[in-house]
């Protein structure tokens, strides 16, 4: 059986447009192209570094230790997470530097779990309330805190000119926002102002309050280019990394940028239809307002995936590939498809998702 | 340390209209009332003896051997899957009659994997062409195959008629489609109507192709209830075991049938908004064109997911909770839900998601 399988892998359909693969593997998975996931680690580093501001990635986009050691080798001075369970696989992969941005509410599991970093990394956490802190503060005594401040998304955050109250818990390193308004069509200068303007008031009330030298940290990947690096001190962009649609779809990355697309496997044209075997399990089923699909193929700018369930990807394109042909998709959230996924394939390795599934 | 931390607990929030915690535990997780789900399980399969219909349900819903094993115990006949990787995981726990129903185009890999199943347990797989049927024959000489056909739905699968043709590859045992067009307001009794039209005219063909009393295979959620069981004679339904928001929407089951919830803490109300930390990497990212949000909550009907972060969703609600409170949100779609979790919370037991992201 072995012998006939091997001799049948040649039967393997072609892959247009995209690298020859040595052997058959089975689809779906999410490959990294190294050279390109450098390429953007580098460009980002190198601009903050010219800019004379700290970057301090997102790593929830990729979760993925050997892509946040990149990240820290090319100059970032820490890590941003978005959860506790998060922390926790860098603070004990050796990160000790290490920001959860996000407004906890701590509960005694989380709390305790936070306690146990703490030796071990500089962590800090975010709050955006006079409550949330106190209460952070009261449990954790040590902590340091970043207060999030809203500054066009409406999503959390307390208003800038508030900062100075919730200071009042001690603490405080300084404030954060992101401004993730950035998040639609010409969206991103627009969202940049923002930002500054509100960290630029925050930071008058931090320093009003007695917190001397606050960090001001902003960033996200459609409103980096923007940044006012007049203002904002520290840089927390995710998406830029690997890339994905939506960046593509926003202007804020070039096709030639995106360093991670979905391998799929076309399984049947049977209506006329070119679908492959990757869904929503895969991709993740996100589809803001400005997409124009469900993802899009790198090798094939004009297609559009118009039909997305768990297992199954409905394309259009003008071409009508073989079955069995390898396509590159591309998700419109890479970090909802990377949380999907147990490993990325990169060359001839496999490197782990390490935090996928981290959510408390 | 732990000592303050125990009696902080106490300050958590309280739990509205849910029932009481016994302690605190780190949200999101996933909730599952076992007493739903059995009486979930209990009903269809009573319905499908009634009805003189084999049951085997698909269990890319809940891909966890418990919910799987009551299934069984019920009455089902054998379960359905929808990838090689969740075949694995059920036959080599134990499940001896497993349908791959999917138009798999088969590789190397995959084909080694369904020979290493063949002697475990009977299984078939699903084609929708000439092409993939004559290859998996050629790879697979003695595997059974179900024929795909497109009953309305416009995903995969061949036209009814069809059928014979892809029959002469040999080693048929019926027709399988999927009414997903069962998924629009009203589409239930339609969709089940054309489901029935189109298995009658396969199962006429592949009678003229020589296949004898082959099985007709249908069934979704939200076209059960109206199920032509003159024609059809098993069932595949997965999601009518858990319930979501979607059948809540289109009205293929009650709120009082939803036996999974995310159980989500209130993180943030500084904007005015009651945000919860739950987002789409616990609840996905799903919203069909007929639903009315992000999600929904179970114990407020007219609340609203309006807005969903990887870690955040907005409520709109007439309450405003407070911090800390834990809320029952029902996602969108199940499916993704649960293959976005490594567990299933049960009373005071945890069921393992035994084939989260067995995509391949």
């Amino acid at each position: 059986m072995p012998s006939r399988l091997r001799a049948r892998d040649r039967v393997q359909g072609p892959c247009l447009g995209a690298p020859a693969y040595g052997s058959a593997v089975t689809t779906p998975r999410l490959v990294v192209e190294e050279e390109l996931l450098r390429r953007n680690i580098d460009r980002v580093a190198v601009g903050a570094r010219v800019a004379g501001v700290a970057l301090r990635p997102h790593v929830k986009t990729h979760k993925c230790l050997e892509i946040a050691r990149l990240q820290v080798a090319a100059g970032a001075t820490g890590v941003t997470v978005a959860t506790v369970g998060e922390a926790e696989v860098f603070v004990h992969a050796g990160f000790d530097d290490v920001l959860v941005a996000y407004p906890l509410w701590l509960d005694d599991d989380r709390a305790t779990r936070l306690a146990r970093l703490a030796g071990r990394a500089r962590n800090a956490i975010g709050v955006d309330c006079t409550e949330s802190a106190a209460r952070a503060r009261a449990m954790l005594p040590d902590v340091e805190l970043m207060v999030e401040i809203d500054s066009g998304h409406h999503r959390t955050g307390c208003a800038p000119g508030d900062v100075g109250e919730v200071a009042a818990a001690g603490g405080v390193r300084g404030a954060f926002t992101f401004p993730g308004h950035s998040y639609s069509p010409d969206g991103g200068s627009g969202a940049a102002a923002d930002e500054a303007r509100a960290l630029a008031e925050a930071g008058k009330a931090l320093v009003a309050a007695g917190v001397e030298a606050p960090v001001l940290s902003g960033g996200s990947t459609p409103s980096l280019a923007h940044t006012d690096t007049g203002v904002v001190t520290e840089l927390r962009p995710g998406v830029y990394v690997l890339g994905d649609a939506q960046q593509w779809e926003l202007g804020s990355c070039s096709p030639d940028d995106i360093a991670l697309t979905c391998h799929a496997t076309v399984v049947s044209l049977a209506g006329g239809r070119v679908v492959v075997d990757a869904g929503s399990k895969v991709l993740g089923a996100d589809r803001a307002a400005y997409s124009t699909g469900f993802g899009r193929l790198l090798d094939h700018p004009d297609a559009r995936i118009v039909m997305l369930s768990e297992h199954h990807a409905v394309i259009e394109m003008a071409e009508r590939p073989p079955l069995g042909t390898t396509l590159r998709l591309v998700p419109n959230h890479v970090c909802n498809a990377v949380n999907l996924a147990d490993e990325l394939w990169v060359g001839d390795q496999r490197w782990s998702v390490a935090a996928r599934g981290r959510n408390g």
